[in-house]
């Protein structure tokens, strides 16, 4: 039987995160990126010639590719589970449900191209994903429950346009509520996307609303990964792979960055 | 023939990262972690019934579980392959070398448990890692270049403690430099352990100079992993194992948080 | 009649603020102060050979010198005026009796000097100031509502010495509730002192309660100056001034670094 | 003899500070401002039924209403008084010439409304101060040496636009550098007004040079107060008064927040 380090031996590393900067597109309702250096080499230098640079980060949990935790979205002041979100909120984050309580996913994740099947590279801004686009991306893939499945529209090649990428005028593609059933039905550990919100967002109308995320994160408890580079995962054909995602254990937070990883043959 | 995925069906993942949260242990040149709600829920709700919480990160890049990035030692002004550290560092962090430059590890990963060499859980405080107890150690282990080596003394342990932990008084266990060029001659690609910094700091003494480090980041480009948690994986026997290090993407960053994930049968 | 500025033409100016700095005493409870240049000079150079340096400042609101805010304190839910904190308390901060309501102090200020009555220059860790050291410390001074008082301990003259500073092991001096109801009853506009809190702090007792910020911030609307450098003024002899107390006005905070100026002749 | 705190007794007190909130306009070559609270009322409850709330705040030093210390700007990498900036700049942010530099200001100020000059509250975007527009404003105006100089644009009107009020796009009102050269033949101690940068800034051309800065700060020492909120003052038709502008004693920083006053009978 083969050991899983020879199992990924030689196996392409898809790369699923964005890089994270300062000025990067971000939504403007979390606190904005920014990472600058404290210390530069030359600053400090040791009794040995040594010298060390270091740096300080500022972010958001929902800021650069992230996991959604359950405890981001409450409906009716309710999480999942019914429970109550006043009493597990305070200055130390959320007691429960959480991002520290995300259980690392290490497993079968699959991709659903769904600008193919549009016969294009990158989904309009507006564009909303219905089941039968998640069926017919789905064609010929089995999807068993508790894996991960990634909705691809190529959005994540406007990365370099903060203005359109953010979708704040002319809105973002993304599942609609009947999509968002669809991939509820399927029993996913978790589910991911190219846009800032895994939202349906139409021209002018921001995040008003966020019905998938009631859906998935309130009700069935499926997590959400935002903001993913899933370019050159579309453009490679590879629809199989096995994913990592391993947001950062910050502990009470609803959310975090995260460095998603794809590995194929 | 298997695909990854079918590999890790099954397979037991350790999470090698320290839990972050206000107030844990951290090295007092590094700005300090802080993680804190902005919106909680119930402080903006949407017209459907739905509210989300949000929260802002402070930290740096050497704080928690992290990678060290190569551009965070220079000696005598340079950097790794002799580049000019001056040159290459601004307001947007460093051009090369940083932890964006780091790809993310998908391979194997091998722990060499030297607590168990003197048949202790937890190595004393200012102990020297010395080649012969990696020796002993790596008994019966083969070790093939650019794999990543963890060296276990059972430090994560004494995370619950933050003044022992940090070192500060009493020093902390760690590889002298004797024990770092035997890592080195390894040619791995990464190398880890518990410990803040991956040095042996002899009590009382801080981190006045760090030798390993300027063998391994400048001298050999070898990336560093510090502060792992890896007592679970040091108590399960496992010694072989796909390792994940995913570090964030931070564009010009010295170094980076992480949640190393170890992945075995 | 002379103009303002001519009744301060050639008088002097005493700054009552510590220096703020990375690593300066300060309540663990709140964020720690962090200045660090993001730009320096060279990073980037203008057409014309103009460079500019720029910072981040990381802080909490009581930090450094500092006025808490009204809404700094509650007692049994209840804020200043029996105002419900929880209806006033949002991601926007705090809707009504923050530090941008606090209107700018422009007045008299008196200074009485509790170190001076018990002939030391700085009183013990753990000093309770009494009715009595105030009744003998005012001898003389006429002191009328709305004015500020500011009490002398000395305490401003330890700041270089973190440790002790904080009083976490050994306390702080400052006024118990007897001498908080000896100032309250005076009715001034504001109080301040040297300490972090405006408490006596018993050794090894921390901040388990805050009487006096309760008798002063709740119950009587008199606001608090934190953390103050009176050294200066202690050993100029000057009891009576114009005193400026101007917090940044944040809106919503519960309180504010500040820069208070003693004017006098 | 008049004390000081009587002449200014029943005086008027101008609160010269814009607001600082999550969200308000700055340039976006600074961090920008957050304050958000950390603990609520409710979140720890002392044993006697006492709660407090505190918060975060960053910003950056030239965000919101602010001073610019000498250091700010270099010419030739030189800051005034010919000092290299090279050897000023570290991780402890500028050792002379900053904003702990910058002795408080506690005197006379003037204004000069230009806005008035030209018959309008508040000039146009693009609008150039000229020297003949000074020469007017200050008609029966006797300005001394080592006073403060404040110029009225009406640009503080603006404020609640924020896409206006940065000026990105449609420029700001300002002085042009032979204004700049007659303020500076004044000598005054500091000059003052309300736009974020103290510059004609043209449409469509943003911060490209800061000539006017390197007139005052480099050549001539002179600081100057930016984002100032005038339009009160503008309206009162007061145009001298006593002045006072004391930033935060922010250690090494190159500017910091200051919410100046002024005081008039």
């Amino acid at each position: 039987m083969r050991e899983p380090w020879e199992a990924v031996a030689g196996a392409r590393v898809f790369d699923l995160a964005q890089p994270m900067s300062t000025g990067m597109p971000q939504s403007p309702n979390h606190p904005p990126f920014r990472m600058l250096l404290e210390r530069r080499h030359g600053d400090v230098v040791r009794a040995d010639g040594g010298s060390a640079a270091n740096e300080i980060i500022v972010t958001g949990g929902h800021v650069g590719t992230h996991v959604d935790a359950l405890a981001h979205v409450s409906h009716a002041g309710l999480l999942h589970g019914g429970r109550e979100a006043a009493a597990l909120q305070s200055h130390r984050g959320l007691s429960a449900l959480g991002i520290d309580a995300f259980v690392p996913y290490v497993g079968r994740g699959v991709l659903l191209d769904v600008a193919a099947v549009h016969g294009v590279a990158t989904l309009p801004a507006g564009y909303e994903v219905t089941p039968e686009d998640l069926d017919r991306a789905a064609a010929g893939l089995d999807i068993g429950p508790g894996e991960a499945v990634l909705v691809g529209t190529g959005w994540s090649r406007r990365w370099p346009e903060p203005e359109v990428f953010t979708g704040q005028s002319h809105g973002a593609p993304g599942p609609g509520v009947a999509a968002g059933r669809w991939l509820a039905d399927l029993n996913p550990r978790l589910v991911g996307a190219e846009t800032i919100a895994f939202e349906h967002v139409a021209p002018g109308r921001g995040h008003a609303t966020l019905p998938v995320h009631r859906l998935l994160l309130v009700e069935e408890g499926i997590n959400i990964v935002e903001t993913m580079r899933l370019d050159e995962l579309l453009d490679s054909g590879v629809r199989e792979f096995l994913l990592v995602v391993n947001p950062l254990p910050v502990v009470g937070a609803s959310g975090s960055p995260v460095r998603p990883l794809a590995v194929a043959r």
